[in-house]
Parts: C-alpha cells; structure tokens; sequence
C-alpha cells in the first residue's frame, strides 16, 4: 500500500483522498455534520453557492477569511459548534478547501475531509478503503503550503503507519517530520502565517478549536446521487 | 525582510530568488564552473539546447535521469568535477532544474543556483543582494515536493538567520524543522525518492558528491547580455 502527501492539491488520484484544510474549512466541514447537518454540497465556486439560496439550504463560506455578502454564515467551526444543523442541508464555498475537494474528486475513488479534530477516525477509514494507495492532499493557502495542513497530514501519516505497512512518498516524510518538529498542535497551528492571521482577525478561538486532536468521530464521506446540483459535491457523516 | 521557501516554483518573485534542485541540475552547475567552465546556458527545453549544438558549445542534461540522445554529458557532478572546462560554455537542460531557473528569471530582480555544495556562499551571496526579500526556490521532481530540496533550503534558511532578521513563511518554516530533523546531508538525500531512484540506476556516488555540505564557494548567478541565446539564461560564476 503507498501512502502519499500532497503538499498542494496536484490530481491524479487512483483511490482514497484525504483533503486537509485545517483553518477552517475541514475542521468546520466536521462541525456541521457533528451538530446534525444532513449533508453538506461543497461548492466550485461563490456563484454556484449563492444560486442554491432560496431551496431551503443554509450558505457558509469565507473570502479572505471573512463572510461572503448573502451567505448565512461565515467558515467558522466555533459559529458551528454552538448550532443545530438538525435535517439541514449547509452548502459550503471556501478560498481553498472547496476548490481542493473538487480536484481530489476528479479521478479519486474515495473522498474523505480531514482536520486535527477527526484525524484518527479519518486515517481509520481511509485505511479501511484503500486497496492501492491512500493519498492526503493539503489544501495550502492561496496555492502557498500551509504548515498547518501538513502537520495535520503528519498527524494522518503517523496514525496510519501505525495501522499497517506502506511506501511512503517525500510529501509523507515531510509531514511526518514536521509533525514531530514542530510542538503540540496549537503550537503549530498558531505559528502558521494562516492561523496568525485568524488571529489578527480576532478569530483565535477558531485556531483553539481546530487544534483539538480527535474531538469527533465523523468523516464527511463524499457520496454520488442524482439529487446533487451541478457543480457541488455531496458530502454525509461517515 | 522576508525569508520565503516555495516548495515548489511558485512565480512571483520580487527581489533575490535562489534557484535548488539538488538532485542533481544545480550541483551540476556548481561543478561546470568549479571547473573552469566560463559560462552555462540553462535552456527553456531540449530542443533549445539542440539547436545550439556545433556552436561550440558543450551540451549536458538528463530526462528521468539519463542523458538526453545528442548531449556530450548527463547531469553528473561526479563526470563534471573530472573534466576541466576551461574556456568552455555548457549548455543546460534538465528535467526540473532549468524550468525552475526559467520561472525564478520571470519576475526576479536577481537570480542565483544554489546546492548543498555551494550553501552557505549562495545564502551569503543572497543576504548581500536582497533589499526586500530573498524567496528560495525548490524546483521538486516532476511537480512533486522533493525532500533533497527542501532539505537544501533548511540549510540556507538556517543560514540566512544568523546572518539577519528575517519575517519567514511556512514554507521557511517547514525547510527548517527539516533540516533539523532529517538527519545529515547524506542521510536526508538518501532517504528522498529522488535519492533512491539514482542509487537504483547506479548512480549513488552523485548522491554522496551532492551531499557535501559547502565545498565550493562558487555562486552561479544569472546575467544578461546581448549576447545570450533566444530560449536560455546565461549563469557565470560569481
């Protein structure tokens, strides 16, 4: 079995996905689905988001870390976590989170969204899916790499070598490197240029909250169906 | 100023970009013109390089690690370091090496090749010219990060930080915890994918040769001139 990192999303996927993007849109991907959410739609683009509004959906999204104007809410797992989502269906559009879903789908066979807070159940999973290869793939910011997705890949990576053999790609020692390298999660996280920035937006609790290892059990799992809009991806609880 | 490490070539550069890729093109380029060579045109492609042929110049270069059918070398730095290239100008095209260099020239103020061999004079060398920033490029192996580069990085980064102050992003950040925990140079190439293929073709004594820390001071830095064939940035020692 190969286990490979994805520094940046790149395509060309064979089998199992795992797309991090730790601040914010995964770890608050797993938050609606943990407080109830039915399903999530993961959007191409703004637009395509703000033509669902209107069929009974809820709109969650950011730009530059901020709301999007006619959105219901912004990408935070905090907001999340103090609602109940109960048989609602949140359509999600993010700066690079939704963007890197999409590339993992395009030829990947399983798609699964990873944060710190699901890490261990998501590894199990994709662990449990996998028959050739199970690839993680940091979102980044902005098409830079974040260290926060790849210390959270590291923290994936370090689980699933623990869960059976694998060939490991460069993108794998890198991440469990830095993993190893680079403190506790919190540390990490508040060290990346992303989550300094969350926190120059007073959005720190956010960083707090995304750097809680293994809070949740829920995979957000993409499924197929014809009742899913164009141009957006469906994910349940898995 | 800023200390900035693309792990890929990203673009975009603003002032001083220090062009790695370890394995082997820049530690090629170190050689030629440790050995006396007077000049090295890194071509845009192979063709490029071709069509240069019977003007003198010496042709060197490599697809998937083996030399390119019509080249009178690969890109060895153990054949380099052999030879004596006094007088000579040598033609370059590689398969990750001389695009990086062709993307860094785009919008970089000043250009240079880097390699563990040449580290601590090419961060030197960067210190001196920067007036904003100095981004540190790793060309990586087919669009993928390669931990030989990002090793190399950690070691100017490291570098480049007891020279000045410096504002690092994640990538500066990753190349560091990298350095630090990826054992010496040898080990840390030899564990790379990169690393492991050219010991598979036999060419392990290249790994050991670009695993030397500093044995050269030689910076190969990008100049121009009306002189410069269409399709090809010429470096000379500096």
């Amino acid at each position: 079995m190969r286990l490979r990192v994805d520094l940046l999303p790149h395509g060309n996927y064979a089998d199992v996905v795992v797309v991090i993007d730790t601040l914010r849109a995964t770890t608050t991907a797993v938050t609606y689905l943990e407080r109830g959410a039915d399903a999530l739609l993961l959007t191409r683009t703004p637009d395509v988001a703000l033509g669902l509004r209107g069929e009974g959906f809820l709109l969650g999204g950011e730009r530059g870390g901020l709301p999007i104007p006619g959105f219901d809410f912004g990408n935070s797992p905090v907001e999340a976590s103090g609602q109940n989502f109960t048989g609602k269906t949140v359509v999600m559009n993010t700066t690079n989170g939704t963007g890197a879903a999409h590339i993992a789908a395009q030829t990947g066979k399983h798609i699964f969204l990873a944060s710190l807070t699901n890490a261990h159940a998501a590894a199990r999973r994709a662990k449990a899916q996998a028959t050739e290869e199970v690839a993680i793939v940091c979102a980044g910011t902005d098409e830079h790499v974040g260290l926060e997705d790849v210390y959270t890949a590291g923290v994936l990576a370090e689980y699933l070598l623990s869960l059976g053999e694998f060939t490991i790609d460069d993108g794998a020692r890198i991440a469990l490197t830095i993993r190893r390298g680079s403190g506790n999660p919190l540390e990490a996280l508040g060290s990346s240029v992303h989550g300094a920035r969350l926190n120059n937006l007073g959005l720190g609790e956010d960083v707090r909250y995304a750097s809680e290892l293994s809070t949740s059990t829920v995979v957000p799992t993409l499924v197929e169906g014809e009742d899913v809009p164009e141009g957006t991806l469906k994910f349940i609880a898995g």
